[in-house]
Order: structure tokens, then sequence, then C-alpha cells
């Protein structure tokens, strides 16, 4: 039978079940990646598990989100990761060495493996071609202890790309023309396929850039064939033996197929404060630009910088534009300053920040009131630029570059007319490699000292699931509510190992009396009950989007939907997902409602139908839900840490 | 009569009064700076004063502090500097341009000229012949509105240097001895003159590492000759025009006079927490080193960063150790970026930070609990990195990059057993220029509007001296207290143009019930009073240290002695500084007494004794005060910005 890249990629690896669409499997796990604001939790849920050493191929654990350093947080947990990645076999990546997707691309990406990662863009691994999902940090613990990842056998969606790009015209726009296409809600449990005569026009990177922003979409991830191009890219990175071929078969099926022809794509922007809000930059041509961010784990490759700076070269930055640019890596960074790129980048007035996330998340660089700022990276959600009034617009680095220079959202290909020539800037044959940022395992005894720093603390335990639960609702959200809504990145990320303190900015954004409403209730024996329309979750992988939640007593969501990442992860902490049987219901109930939802664990230990009384409101509505049988076993026990202590016990 | 430096310029500017130790002079001032920590409530208070245009020759508005940005707070205070600039006739240097002390000496400073700045490190420009003091924000304002600038006529002590620095001994090592042997107080009301034999082996951004940190002996300013090597020095930045020779005459008298043979000094370090806690790095050898962090105005120019490159080469980055580098400016980052040099940087595993303050003041890069971090900057207060346990050591870049290589303190001149070579850096004979990170105010037309975002709000109004000050002694401290330790710059340095929000956090490193019991008592009518030991105000010299306590009520502060740029902010917000008469009493009172000091008001203006009662232990004191004529009705109104307003009035 003729079989698709993930069909390939997935039965090489299915440990449980088999490869159905819809039914959930069990996958191994070659390659594992965390970042330090999700990674401190993750080590700590896998050092609970009493495992020696991680059973995965490969493990690195990367900083890149805290490295601003305000406070002694973020340094302690920094050391506790070099640490705890010296004892355990795992690939330490220093602050300053870059981010983690972009890093991994390079040093250690392979075609045909699967990579988990603590972090939703963990899929930008799909530009060369290896099944890489995100995932809650538990998850990732799982996986480097030898467990199985489960997901859903996805839906594969073959995107087939047609002709070649024209100039000014970016991989951004490709996967912004997806955004358009398939919006950032109802694609749970898909996986986009990239396919089509337009793929070998593609560099790695540039495919990585659809593939990282495909998170976006809500899908399990994207992947892009190995072919030649993969090869001379891994062949630049000097790995030319990790390249394995990997295409779809002639003929094979897919859940639903769709053409883009390259050519007839033009700049566009996610305007705010959704990806999913595409225009044409044409369209949007004269709104005068405040701020021009250029990085993230999207767009932030040599290529993308050396355009940008072939693009600015000689010319300056606009009186009132701030324009900075956050290199990906070490290796980006040092490769464009052996070309002296960096040099002229610098002489345009760039402010050069630390090869890291930094403006993306929200930890610096906020513009200022009512400002307009433009981005390469692949989130605009409202206040997450930590400037509430903000507006960003996600646009490929040729219309950030084009800005620099007006002052104004500009279409790109208008730069035509001041003389600029489009800069085809080719991927160079060989890159200047040092890998001397990271730490490998086998440099350091076995007998390390773990460090841990006052602000770490324990996993905070959960509790088995209830006969009935009874308690509030103690927030009714409305649609796309994301993980940045419901727990903020930003500053307060450095609370990430301190999940009591963590815990109080729960809602923030959205209201930040959740938290002492949420005690109240918790305090009185009740539980707490979040009720959300669609697409509930969306956003980045952060487990603390439930663990917090958890440590304050929410014992289940009621949503239209939830998306895939967060949904696992209200499963790993013993919070039950829900969805409403008739969407209607959700207008029929008020935050503040007092909910029971009797027999819940009897009912779905046996499929049993699940009924929801408002007590409030003298009404009650029938609620869905759809576990596994592990599933089951893991919301009974109380969450997946528990699940595997005891499984761990009966081994 | 035979003339020293400092007689020489002052003479040149005096408007007020004459040149006689001890004595009152209004000085006529050349150039102004400003940052923007200091810079947003400086021009709120000119602007207040309603004058058209600056009356200086030259007043540069820096962003250098706030580069982090983090919420809007930061950006709305750039965009508002920005405009305001270019409304009055100041010139703005964007973020991402520098550190103000660096990019001023580079692009501005002239020998023989006044500068006076809102920053405590302004003593920087005397590395070019300029006699650079530094102020209160309100000083400065009323500098640009034409008005004087007063000080107490100073005692000049002539620091004789003699020979030349032995390899791997550097100015950083100078300035440390003068540290060493004139502590960080007891030093009010002097000036430190360089001369003999040993200067001209000194380059300008040397003399400047020297004159920036005698900052921390409390000096009023210490200033360099102007000779050939500034000539040179200013033809490398094509200015040679700017040049005039300053020399001493021979035969000049002064106060003091001191020797210090630059062969016979050795590598030493500032050791926690106060920069006159002096040691040889050779007995500080062999303690473990976190961090390694090499910038701040005291050492980042050209010739500081190519010696650490020069150092670190081919080298990298010890595993154990975080290494921090930011430029001085972006004159620096472009020279070392076209030199290569950049490039190798990168190769060590630097992390490079923004051409700013940074790590200095604590807003970024804090090291780990109980860190060892050496740092070239000027400041090791304790809590100013932002981790109160950490350990910071100022050093020489030599000594710094020492430790880079080995994770320890190290004694640079053991590198040479390492086969490291001493890097001569000569400077080079014309920098790279490129002024394009300034706005000239010519550029701009004159009917900007100012912009000010919603955290600025206008200068709070002061109260005039009562009759009476009857009140309580709110809060007690010790010697050698900091402005750092009276409110505290780092992530809350964003309030900095909001002084109900800025004033919650003062004394929040010593005592953060300060805030909570100061308004209880200014909500009962009562004056608060602030008692000290020695050297109280030390460090910055943010005038918000005097700003927000005037705000929170407090009318006086009776300590050992208080340090010249916060005495003189006390005065300009109508807050009473006085002294003990004998040093004693401060052992008699507490935090908590009840003092009464009757007729206050009446008595000052009529130089009479002046008596505090202290009603809770039924014993009285007698305080000395020391005020000008000019200060007595500044007091007597209630500050400068009262008294600017009548003046201006009346003229």
């Amino acid at each position: 039978m003729a079989k698709s890249i993930v069909q390939k990629i997935l039965e090489n690896h299915i440990v449980e079940g088999k490869y159905e669409q819809g039914k959930e499997i069990g996958i191994r796990i070659d390659q594992t990646l965390t970042q330090d604001a999700t990674g401190t939790m993750a080590y700590l849920q896998f050092e609970a598990m009493g495992v020696p050493k991680v059973k995965t191929e490969l493990s690195v654990s990367y900083v890149d989100h805290n490295t601003v350093q305000i406070g002694f947080e973020n340094a302690d947990d920094h050391k506790y990761l070099q640490t705890v990645a010296a004892k355990y076999g795992i690939v330490y990546s220093r602050a300053g060495n870059g981010i983690c997707h972009q890093v991994h691309l390079e040093r250690f990406g392979k075609p045909g493996k699967t990579l988990l990662g603590s972090d939703s863009h963990t899929p930008t691994g799909g530009g060369i071609g290896m099944l890489a999902i995100g995932a809650g940090g538990l998850d990732v613990a799982v996986a480097m202890a030898g467990g199985c990842f489960y997901l859903s056998c996805p839906k594969v969606i073959k995107v087939n790309l047609h002709g070649k790009l024209r100039p000014w015209v970016a991989a951004k726009d490709v996967v912004l023309k997806m955004l358009d296409i398939f919006t950032t809600k109802g694609n749970v449990g898909c996986v986009f396929e990239y396919g089509g005569d337009g793929v070998k026009s593609l560099s790695v990177p540039e495919r990585a850039t659809i593939t990282n922003m495909g998170a976006e979409c809500g899908v399990t991830t994207s992947v892009f064939p190995s072919d030649e191009v993969t090869r001379e890219f891994l062949r630049s990175q000097n790995r030319e033996q990790d390249w394995v071929e990997i295409v779809a078969d002639e003929g094979a099926e897919y859940y639903k197929e769709i053409d883009i022809n390259l050519d007839e794509l033009e700049p566009m922007a996610a305007t705010p404060h959704s990806p999913g809000n595409i225009k044409l930059v044409k369209e949007l041509e004269d709104i005068t630009v405040d701020q021009v961010c250029i990085g993230s784990c999207t767009n932030s490759s040599y290529k993308d910088l050396m355009t940008v700076v072939n693009i600015l070269k000689g010319r300056k930055t606009h009186p009132n534009v701030s324009f900075v640019v956050a290199p990906g890596s070490k290796q980006v960074f040092e490769n464009i300053a052996r070309e002296g790129a960096l040099t002229d980048l610098i002489s345009v007035g760039t402010r050069i920040a630390e090869s890291a996330c930094g403006f993306c998340i929200g930890n610096s660089q906020s513009p200022k009131t009512n400002a307009v700022s433009l981005r390469t990276s692949n989130r605009n959600f409202y206040g997450r630029s930590g400037t509430k009034s903000a507006n960003v617009y996600l646009v490929s680095p040729e219309t950030a570059a084009a800005a620099v220079i007006t002052g104004k959202m500009t279409d790109p290909r208008k730069l035509e007319d001041m003389g600029i020539e489009y800069p085809d800037v080719k991927m160079p044959s060989k890159f200047h490699i040092d890998d001397s940022m990271f730490i490998f395992p086998n440099e350091i005894k076995e007998d390390v000292e773990v460090y841990r720093g006052p602000n770490i603390g324990n996993p905070p335990q959960s509790e088995s699931l209830p006969e009935t639960i009874h308690g509030e609702i103690t927030i009714k959200v409305e649609d796309k509510v994301t993980t940045d809504h419901i727990i903020p990145a930003g500053s307060k990320m450095k609370y990430r190992s301190n999940v009591p303190k963590y815990s109080e900015y729960l809602f923030e954004v959205v209201d930040p009396t959740f938290h002492d409403r949420a005690e109240k209730i918790k305090n009185a024996g009740e539980h707490n009950i979040i009720v959300a329309g669609y697409s509930y979750g969306q956003g980045s992988s952060r487990e603390h989007a439930a663990l917090c939640p958890m440590y304050m007593g929410v014992k289940a969501v009621i949503a239209k939907s939830i998306e895939r990442i967060h949904n696992a992860n209200l499963i790993n902490f013993g919070i039950v997902p829900l969805t409403f049987k008739n969407e209607e219901d959700y207008e029929k109930i008020e935050q503040g409602d007092k909910l029971e939802i009797p027999d819940i664990r009897n009912r779905i230990l046996n499929d049993l139908p699940l009924i929801v009384k408002n007590k409030s409101k003298s009404i009650e509505f029938e609620v869905n839900y759809n576990f596994s049988d592990r599933e089951k076993e893991i919301l009974a026990i109380g969450g997946t840490l528990e699940y595997m202590k005891k499984h761990s016990k009966n081994a």
C-alpha cells in the first residue's frame, strides 16, 4: 500500500495500537528537547520518576526563554538544568547558544526520527523531515523515561506546493496563506504533509518556517519530505551521515489535499490579535510603524538575516522606528559575523538582542502604548508583547525590513522602486560550526550534585478523581483563549518552578481576580470549574496552564473545543477535559453558577453518559468526553506522575 | 598666580561668587547630558519652567538605562524623550547608541568645558579634560534653562602619577588604588586633579575609567589634563578642532597632593559589598566564579574590549561561567565588528548584550543565588545585581577575562604561564564614525507635539518649609546607605516618571515596610524624618531618592554626613539636610521616636542654632546645617522648582 510520510514515520515508531485514523497510538520517541521555561518542571517530574538515565537516543536541554535574568530565579534554573542534564545524560545548551528549534535543526534533527519537545513550536523539526511534536513537559519527561508518547492517529492533510516563490515573497507568506485557509481552529488531530514540485525550491530553513508556524493552525505537526535539499543542508552542517530520504509514495491517500501555487502568493501579514487574521500587506500600506523585531524560532536563520542585511545594507533605520534583531542561534550569529553582515547590520542602527526568544515571549522589547509593531515571530495574541495596547503584525523578514527603511507598512516589492534589488540569498555549502556552547553529558562525572535554588520546589501532588465533582464556574471565557491568557509568559516566567507563586498569575490578562476567587472556593472544599468557548488552550505548550489550575483545585474544564496539547496537559494533571454535547448550552450558564457532575468517576471509567447539573439555575446538560483506557486510568489516579510512579513500582 | 586645572576651568565659568575654597559659587554650564532613567523627570521639570529652548551650548538626551523594556512604560519614556528633545533643541541619542558617558566622550566632550549630567558617573568626561559633574535632574533642568549650577568651591587634591602601568595592570587598578587610599567616604567637596609624568602613558578611555569611578570616592569630580594624548583622541574622532590644551601651572597650590607609582600597582578587586573594599587579586585567587560581566560606563571602550578579545581569542568560556559583554557604544560595537574582533568574541561563547547599562544597574543578567560575579563596572552595592545573595567583585577587563578561561579568580599575570601574551592594544588613529543614531534637533520641525504615555505624570508639588517640623523617625539607617538602598533601580526604574508608584519601593532593600509606615504618618498630618550614619545617599545621582521621600512627606534628614549630590537633591525638593553636632547623639535615638524641630524656618533663615527635641525620650540635641542664602530661599519656598518659577516670574 502506498504510504504518506506521516504513516511511514509513525509506523516505524508504533509501540502500542495500530495506524488507524482517530485511534490512540503509543509511539517511541527518539529525541526530546526542552527549553528552560518548561524544562525545569519537566526535569523535576523526570527526577520524581526515579529513572537513572534518559532512555532516548538524544535529549537536549536548551536555555532560550529566560535569558534576560531579572532576579536570581532564572540563573538558578539554568544551573539546575545544567546539573540535572549532566546527571541524567542530557545535552545542555547554554544561554547564548540560541533558540531550541533553530539550534536543534542545525545540530541534531534527523529525517525520519521522532522528536518530542516541551514547546509548541517543536514542529519546526518537520522542516528537516522529522515527525516533531510539541507536548507538555510531563509527556516529555515520560518519553525521557522510556515511555511512549500517545496521540490520536492523525488525519493527514496533503499540501501540494507548485512553482516557485516570486522575489520578495517568502516562506512566511506560505504559512500565512495556510493560516488564511485553515484558520487557527478546527484542525485538532490533523497533520500537514507538504509535497509537490514546489518543495524543491524551498531551503530547509524556509521549510522550517512553514512547519514552525503550522502550530498556529492547531495541527499536531507539519512535515516536509527529506530530499536532496535536506541532504545539502545536513552536509553544510557536517552531518550528511544523518540523512535518509523520506518521501511519500505515489498514490498515498490523504484525509484531504490542497494545492498552493507559490508563484501566486503575495506578501501577507497576520493582523492583531490572532495569527489567523490574514491580510495582504498591500491592503495595510502606510500604517505608521513604531517597532520592527526580526528573530524568533520562525524567522531567525542565516538565510533570514542575510536577506534582511542585504536589503538594509548602507541604509539607516527610520528615526521613528526601534529596530531589533535577535539571531536564532550562536551559529547564525557567528556566521553572519564572519561574513561581515553583522557589521552591516550594526551600521544600520540595529539593536542586536541575544540569540534567544526575547521579544517574542514579551520578556523584553515591549513597544510603547498603542504601538504598531511588525514582527517576524509566530504569535500576536493580545498582550503577548508586554504592552496590552500594542498592535502586533506578523510578517516576513522582507516585509519587516521594508518598514525599517520607510517607517510604515510597506509591500517589500516597492523596495525595487527605491533601487533595492531582491537579495536572493543562497544557503552556504558549509556553515562554520562550533559546538562549544553545548555541554555533552559524557564530559561530566555521573556523581554530579543537582543544584536547586530556593525558587525550585517539587512538582505539586494531584488528587485522584472524586466520585462526584461539585463546585462553581470560577471563570467563563470566550473562544480562542490561549495558554498565554491562562498563565502569562513574560517576566512572570521566572516562577515556572515555583507553582504556588506562579499560580497567583492565573488568568491575569483576562481576569486578575481569578486566583483569589479560586482559592476561596478551594478552601471551602469545593472544586473549581472552567467554562470556555472554541479552541481553549491554543498557543504555547506550557503545562503550567494545567498544572497551576490543578494546584488551585480546578477539576474540570467544559469547553466547545479544546486544543490538542492543552487537552493532553489537562489529563496529565488530573483535570477532566469535557466538551458540550449541545454547544448552545454554553450560553445558558454563567460564571458563578454552582455545578455538580455526579458519579463522574464511575461514568467515565465505564463510558456512561455524563450529565452536569447546574444547581444555581436548576437546569442540566450533557457533556462529551473521549478518553483511551490509559487516559481513564490517568484521570482516575489523579495524573500522569502518579500513574508513572504506580507503573514503575509495578514493573 | 599659578593655577590648577580645576581653578582655570571654574574661573572661566564663574557667574556668581568667587574662587575661594568652601564658598558657594554659581557656574555657567556649557553642556548637559541626561539618561532616560533620570531624564524623564528632568525634562518634565524643564517643561514646567516655561523656557522655549535650551540655553546651553549642547544638551544631549541619552537612552541607555531602560532598554530591556518590560511593559509599555520604558518605550513610552523613550518617545517622550525623543519628542521633548526635538521641541527644545536637544540632541537625542536613540536606544542602542550606547551608554551616555562613553558616547559623550566620543562625540561631544570638549576640554575646558563644563558638563552637568543627571548621572553620578558624569565625571567620566574628566578623562578628556572637561569639568564634568553629576547632579540631580532638577539641577540639570535649571542649567538647560540657563541657570547657574551651584557648588561649594572645591578642595583640589592633586594626584601625581609616575611611571607606567606594567602589563596586565590596568587603569581600573589605578582607580581601585584611589579607592583603597581615599575610601568611599569623607571626600565630599573634593576634586581629584591628575598630573605627573605618568599621565601621558594613559589613553583617554583609560583616563575616563579613572575619572568615572572617582565618583565612588564621593568627590565632586576628577579631571585629567588635556594634552597631546587628548588631541590624538579627538583627531581619531574627527574632532581635532575641539581640542585646547589645559594643564596645571607649575607651582599651582593644592589642598593636598599624593603620589602613585603606576609601575608598582598590581591587579586589584573591590570585594563585596562596597567599591571601597579593596584587595589584591592574588589574595583572592581560586574563588570559584559563576559569572563575568564586561561593560558599563567604566570599562566598555574600544581599548577595553579589544584587550579582552585579544586575551580570549581562540579560547572558550569555562563551562561553569556565564560570560556577558555589553559594548559601551554603537561606535565601539561597530569598530570591533569591523576589525573582526566581534566574531572572535562570539566564537568564545560570549553572550553579547546591547550597548547599554544593562547588568550594571541590575535590570538584567542577575546571577544565581550566592553567585560570585566578576564585573568591570563601578558599583557592587548589596543587592544591586538583582540577586541579594550574590557577591560582586569589581575588576579590570584583564582580570575579568582571566576568569572567563579559568572559571575562578585569577591574577591575569598568570595568563602568561598559559602562553597568553599581554595584548598591548593601541588606540586607532581613526575610528569609524557614524552619527546616524543621534537625532539632531535641527532635523525636526519645532511644532513637534510632545508624546506623553499614560505612565508619565507631572512632577509632584512640594510644600514650603513649616515653622516647626514635628513627626517621627520613620527609619534609622546605618553608614553608607546608597541611593540604591533608598530607591531601587533594576526593574522598578520604569516608574521613574510615575512618582506615586515608584514611591512604593522606597527603602525596599532595607525595610519594605517603610512606604506604608510613612504613608500613615503623612496621613496623620505629621512629618516623616530620616536618621542616618555616615555618607548617606552615596552612589547614583538619582533625584528620586529625594523626590519620592518628599512625595511621602519626609521633611528632614538627620545624618552623620550626607554625600554631595544627594544633599543638593534634598534641598532641591525642600527636605532639610541636617548633621549631628555631636555624632554620639546618633546612638541615643531610635526609629519610631517622636521628634520636634521647633522654629526651624526662622532659625535657618537667620542662622540660629537648631535644636531637635526627642519627645519620646525627653531629650534634645543640636544639629548643624550649612546653607547659602540661595539654598535657604529654596528650602523656605519648598524646592528649586518653586524657586525657579518665582524667579522666572519676577524676571
